[in-house]
């Protein structure tokens, strides 16, 4: 294990945090708040920034391991330095309380412990929508595009942290890939806030929307959520933006440079909207007798604010009949495309599951028939097929595990279970107790701790955070 | 596809099923009743069971297709005639409630449509607790030991009926094997009865807990379930003897072979002791401040209820906090040892998933190491493993397709979703709406349909209820 390395990067990590923290600084000050929070917290993350960056490290090689505990450590430490403003300015006075939060900020979960929203410090309130934005594209990525690493390097810190299953090189440089995505990402922030500040919104709220839009992280500025406006043009824009943060990245890439037949060829688009309409049916014909003509508005609004993982509060679904709500925990499970700031196993993942799981179904009933199983219209190598089995095994026992724990607090299964499954697919709301109108507060300290480190799991597919729990990586490497 | 066959085995099950409905129909006239029902289906039987064997078929070779459908059909057939005794004396009305009734018996699941089980003629209360018994250990597997069929044949049919991954051949002719599991079979229930009649049950209620233990089915005699008595011989006698259902019978022969130190040391075994430590010491911990003394009898029985999938009704688990729930949900997906007549993923099968997908974890974390997985000391051939994960996530998939038509029936989601993880693992009960108190009979007919289809599924380890729904299955062979 390269240690120098990780801390140096570490380092980096911190002291781009610190720059950060200046844009909820700024806001603060625009309000005339007392901004001593962010002032600590910035000088803290700078001189531990600077102490770390001044690590020497002789050798610039890193592996797949290392690649993997750099962006777990990465998470974890933004985490609890980015937890401390709430602290210090009493917003959140439990500091557990304030990393979970800021962790349900990074990971794009959207889970909250707030119970009076409108009662945070504008500062605060800025800070919290941030981290969605900073978390749903990855800070390590962010990094990468604006300082100079290299290639190598780069492609395991990518591979780690960006979500799906494979990672798409859009140009031969990781660095220029990384800018790529970054822009897209900032210039459709960009329209959002503006398309959200016309509808009727103060900028502040539409900045802060579109950061929960862009990460699909779900934190609103009211705690009605969206109920608050109750405007068909916001839920409308809000929808619009959530299916393009839903899609995959790689995809308006293809668009910008001209090859529209390639990104709508996509396999994963077709099975995205085809999901999208067949949930927008099943909770239309569910919830008629329920909103009249608002009907497809919340159908088309909670179907991409469930798939696509966001989970703003946009109706209370718990009154919705068994199956719309079956449908929300299978949406849940699946979650956004691959590439795509959405959270959950990820659609390819699920296509592919379910194709190879069919076709396995298939060999064994016709041991002499050879099967093949093709995504995107290519073969997919069996080699692939088996870690992306084992990888929902691992999903689905760590759900188990962390609802079993969860379970704990005494709440009924539909608590238990959704909330966990809420917190590894980062969705934000679950069923029963934990529903649109419900929050994490209820919870135990121990409940949250172990919920906060699922969303980290679910963030960034399990393995960076697994690896830290693994004695073997933290022994000296005999071979160094 | 060889079709005479087929035919003509289906044949023999019909004369067999008619010979198993002679002993509820002496049961009837035991008690007087008018086992006119009882005589139509026998004769019905008789019929087109002779009819069908009359068929000639020249080739006797079949393969592991024929096996699966073979054993899928004979299922159904039973199901479908076996219902028949219910209707016709009028004591379930309904022949879709019948038919649920009967296949949750023969599944050994124990999910009950009856809301009046008291008021039910002894005859068809005798054939509702015997269907647990005959589909425990297979009705293919009794038809092996009792009539001449050649070996081959044996081994598909008995790879597709007997639960759990692998079969083990105990002696080298599959008839053998097949009479040596049916006297252990006999010989525990005989035992059971007895043990269960001195402890002051009537001869019939003693001798239909025996069926409904050996089964690990669940069906009792009483509205009350084993409350009914509130003996704590019973309780323990019933403990006991799920725990020896719920193992793998293959220990037995072992022991009967006086390799008792082989039979000790299975790993299997151990796991099973351990969850059952662990599952009684949570339960206890749980529930200590609402049954006092009566705590661990209540554990332990809720414990193997619970893991052999039998389902008996025991305590109100409704009323337990949440984790002790969440335990049962657990217990559920596990199910009992393979080679037991318990249902659920069979032990075997979770701690190769955990075991393999641990080794997966690891290899992803360090991809230089070479990592082997071993069950009972052996070395599992990695060409094992994908069947088993393809199998885990087709199970899941068919628990959250019929969970989701469950769900139109609108119930809330631990409703819908325990309901089809009880029919799944052939539990029976469920949690909220389908608790010990509950029952299926609040289900819509298209619900009680998938659930009956689910429940066969569970049983039959999914290959042989899928392949009749493969239209490739149902082509004429063009090679033969």
């Amino acid at each position: 294990m390269n240690y120098r390395l990780i801390i140096s990067t570490l380092g980096k990590v911190l002291l781009v945090l610190a720059a950060l923290l200046v844009c909820p600084l700024i806001c603060g000050l625009c309000y005339g708040e007392n901004v001593l929070n962010f002032i600590i917290t910035v000088a803290l993350s700078l001189a531990l920034g600077f102490a770390m960056t001044r690590v020497k490290c002789p050798r610039r090689d890193i592996f797949a391991r290392e690649g993997f505990v750099l962006v777990g450590l990465s998470w974890i430490v933004m985490g609890l330095i980015g937890a401390l403003p709430f602290v210090l300015c009493g917003d959140i006075p439990s500091y557990i309380d304030a990393v979970f939060e800021t962790v349900s900020g990074l990971t794009t979960t959207g889970a909250s412990i707030v119970t009076d929203i409108e009662g945070l410090t504008k500062g605060c309130l800025f800070w919290r929508s941030f981290t969605h934005w900073i978390g749903g594209m990855g800070v390590l990525v962010f990094m990468m595009a604006i300082l100079p690493m290299d290639n190598e390097r780069n492609m395991h810190i990518m591979r780690a942290e960006v979500p799906g299953p494979t990672v798409g090189k859009l140009v031969p440089r990781l660095r220029d890939t990384a800018k790529i995505l970054y822009i897209i990402y900032t210039a459709f922030t960009v329209i959002e806030t503006l398309l959200l500040w016309l509808g009727g919104m103060s900028f502040l709220d539409a900045l802060l929307h579109a950061f929960g839009t862009a990460g699909t992280g779900g934190f609103s500025t009211k705690g009605a959520g969206l109920t608050y406006w109750d405007s068909a043009y916001i839920d409308a824009v809000i929808t619009v933006f959530l299916i393009l943060f839903g899609a995959n990245f790689n995809l308006y890439y293809l668009i910008i440079i001209r090859r529209w037949r390639d990104a709508l060829r996509s396999e994963e688009l077709h099975w995205y909207f085809v999901i999208i309409a067949l949930s927008v049916l099943c909770f239309s014909v569910g919830t008629y007798s329920l909103y009249g003509a608002k009907t497809l508005r919340y159908a088309f609004l909670m179907t991409l604010d469930t798939m696509s993982t966001a989970g703003f509060t946009v109706v209370d679904y718990t009154l919705w009949p068994g199956y719309a709500q079956f449908v929300i925990v299978l949406l849940m499970f699946i979650g956004g495309c691959a590439g795509s700031t959405g959270g959950g196993l990820k659609l390819s993942r699920v296509m592919l599951l379910i194709k190879s799981s069919m076709a396995d179904l298939s060999q064994a009933l016709h041991p002499r028939a050879v099967k093949t199983v093709r995504i995107e219209g290519k073969r997919v190598d069996n080699s692939a097929i088996r870690p992306l089995y084992s990888y929902f095994i691992l999903y689905f026992l760590i759900l188990l595990a962390c609802g079993f724990i969860v379970s704990f607090d005494g709440y009924d299964f539909a608590t238990s279970f959704t909330a966990s499954l809420s917190c590894i697919s980062n969705v934000g709301p679950g069923l029963s107790m934990v529903g649109p109108l419900g929050g994490y507060t209820i919870f135990s300290t121990s409940s949250k701790i172990v919920m906060t480190v699922t969303m980290l799991i679910g963030r960034l597919e399990i393995y960076p955070i697994i690896i830290l729990f693994s004695a073997s990586v933290w022994k000296r490497n005999r071979i160094n």
